[in-house]
């Protein structure tokens, strides 16, 4: 079903990332896909796509994230966004096999206050894309965060892919819960 | 949105309450809704839609439980699978508010080994059904089992007030999150 | 469900409207949404979604329209003509409460043979958007038309919080009766 | 596109007729149809599709209606109410054509408080399917009500082709409007 | 993706065959599958879904038929009779690597007059269903048929699989053509 | 349904006619269209869609080929390919004829190793679009090719005539097939 791919070099996400096949054209695996790297995040606001964040001028900054890029080739936006949300969860839940207590609210994650995450659901002409990104340093950050590394998480690597493979699972559960009920036809 | 609806009297859940409009024709309350009631739970085989325990012969007995029935006057039984994860989450998460570590394995929630949930989405010619149910009490129970009073949740029914207002806050927030992005329509 | 929202300055028409987000954008209303105002209405043919009309070089022009624009943010185009038929249908039965008779073809409100609007359905990446034109008055304009001036309709206002209002109970109703119906899942 | 078909013979109306393939297995037309007969209308509760009346036991009998059947396969309930309500307008345009006002309240039309018309709109597993019934006698009937026989509509046949047609031209009108526009899909 | 299941055991079909979650609750295969296995086939008239050969009185008969019941979890009628198409161009294909001419009409296919198989798609509450009949022998069959044995095809089992493999390879193929495109979103 | 149209005149085909509406803008036909025409094709890289072959940098070449142009008013790319498969194996089909025996491979198809086509579908903000092009003469084309001219179709024109009639009638009978067939609603 969905790939995984977890990328060694580290990338720079400005926002240009979020397009439709970044993931095809640049690392040639072609369908669902969510893949992984690190790199410094600065989105200016005209490549921002959510629209409340440009209306409150809220840039991002971050010297370093794990920064997670998912395309899905349907193009249900409402369902991108629960899939979103399922991410987080998944991100959540990962965090805390080291009993890190985490509080999302919504689509952001915190721990004591600072905030970990940032993240956006979008659609494209043909397919609907995530972008996820998780502090691992966050000096300069705009606002009050916390970061991967405080929070003891020292093999990156190893805890992306247990992120992307947890979300992997979860989707093929979720595939095989709807392929095992029968329907409720008739009324009584 | 949603409608949520706190019934008072115990109702006893053995399967049929899963069925199109039975919120409409029991309480009067018309479109998506949820509602919660406690009673014994005692589905049997012929009962069950979840074909997985139907080949298992796995039925399901609580002597008390507090029940969810959920319905979606959509008929995409995947979204009822990610519409019945999130809900799961809402429980788990409203249960952190009390300090308890719940583990969530697909839509079963544990507390230390001890299973607190049965769920199961389905579809019906004209919506989507769901049903959670919470183990209040767990005597006799076919499987090891956690329950709600041993965890400490004294007011039922303000805790399951709790997890409903979670979801349909869940629902906005993702009706919401689906409507302020720019689409990514063209391809650099 | 939808919001309504009647906008006291004017604003000139010119076809940029037409844009996804431009409620949200340009007065915080975020999701499904219906706006009205008034103002000159000129629409060059290469802002013109309307291809017959681009065809047929008919551009569009009226010295003050009360113009409605709708966004629902659903991407099925065919849903939104169906839609943009139902509020031409919410603006004639409006009339209708003034005892003014008139004659819908199609998506065009005639009366006495003067057209009194001018109509428009489309989709974009993330939403479907409607504008909807009610000539108020009438000089300069290509065809032959009427307006709600000679048509003896002072308050403006209220005519068009009227008109939003019927248009947002329908919506309602037509959810109601789609939640309300058994299905037919069985054929005999 | 959608056939429609005039049927001579008396036909009575009891509920059993709002059937997937009903037209095609009784009068042979395959695909979307929309077919008119004459004949009593006596709907017993457990026949009604209609939830509402069914709580509010609200049977429906009329001794003679004008009764319309129309199936489209597709089975999106929420355009088939859309599809309804268009069948609706196109009667009441069609009656403004002998200048009868005509009270458009939902899926009812009102003459003068007289209620003229029962109608529902279902699903089917492979359908939707819509039933509208006109009174054109009224002796008998449980409400207030109004005839087309008293309305001055003398040939039911006639009036019955033309308002099959109205709703034919409008269907295709629809596609046409779905098909001539642009997208507007970059956002500034 | 989609799963294949060659069962050894002969397995007489009457119809009763198409149901969902038979192949799942048979043979413990979840998901989209196709599953081939030989045997008597003996439809009797109510047992049919295809209404035509329902009102035409044409029971099916064959004394051993390889057949396929192939089963995805969508219910999109239209988009299962694609894939009967695509399933009976697969085998048509097959059979020209025997340098045998093959003749398809619609889902028929013929050799030299001779009617090889019988094809039905239909839909469940849940997936759709679509069932596939070569025949093997021809006697007693009721219209002027064909069978594999006569064609030469010795190998059934290894005939089977590859129409498998190939319906197999097919979807997956679709499924890349569909993500390896950019859209044409922006219109000149 | 879908409307059939010859063009007598050369057209040169770079990539620019697969857009939305080139058809109505260009020809007045409005809605679901096939269209053919004659001319050299020569898609530089940066106006094709395949982004396979934008990584292969295979661009596309033929000095005369016969184009198809269709296009359908629903956005569902998946549909789309499938669609497109039908169009081939349309094409392969009147082939055979001819005694001309085909193979094809995905959507291309072959003649004794040479390659006879390109093909390639794609989604708009509006609809979808594929075209098709069939070598006539193969002359400087970078790969090895047949062309029809050496298969020896003397008559382009009706040959063209015949595969859009293929692909109309298909698509009708498409159509019935989702017409005519009982539901199985229930699961015993």
């Amino acid at each position: 079903m969905i790939k995984t791919l977890l990328l060694e070099n580290k990338i720079d996400y400005d926002g240009t990332q979020l397009q439709p096949h970044w993931i095809y054209r640049n690392f040639g695996v072609l369908g669902d896909a969510v893949t992984a790297f690190t790199g410094e995040v600065n989105v200016a606001l005209d490549e921002m796509v959510d629209l409340t964040d440009v209306k409150e001028r809220e840039f991002i900054y971050s010297p370093l994230m794990l920064n997670f890029i998912i395309e899905h080739f349907t193009t249900d936006l409402e369902l991108a966004v629960y899939r979103q949300l399922i991410f987080m969860v998944a991100i959540k839940e990962e965090l805390e096999q080291f009993e890190i207590n985490v509080k999302r609210i919504g689509d952001d994650l915190y721990v004591n206050r600072g905030k970990l995450s940032v993240s956006i659901a979008t659609s494209s002409a043909v397919s609907t894309l995530i972008h996820v990104g998780l502090n691992i340093d966050t000096e300069g950050t705009p606002v009050e965060t916390t970061g991967l590394r405080e929070l003891g998480i020292g093999d990156i690597s190893s805890f992306a892919e247990n992120v992307m493979l947890r979300y992997k699972r979860e989707l093929e559960r979720i595939y095989e819960a709807r392929c095992k009920v029968r329907g409720r036809a008739v009324e009584c």
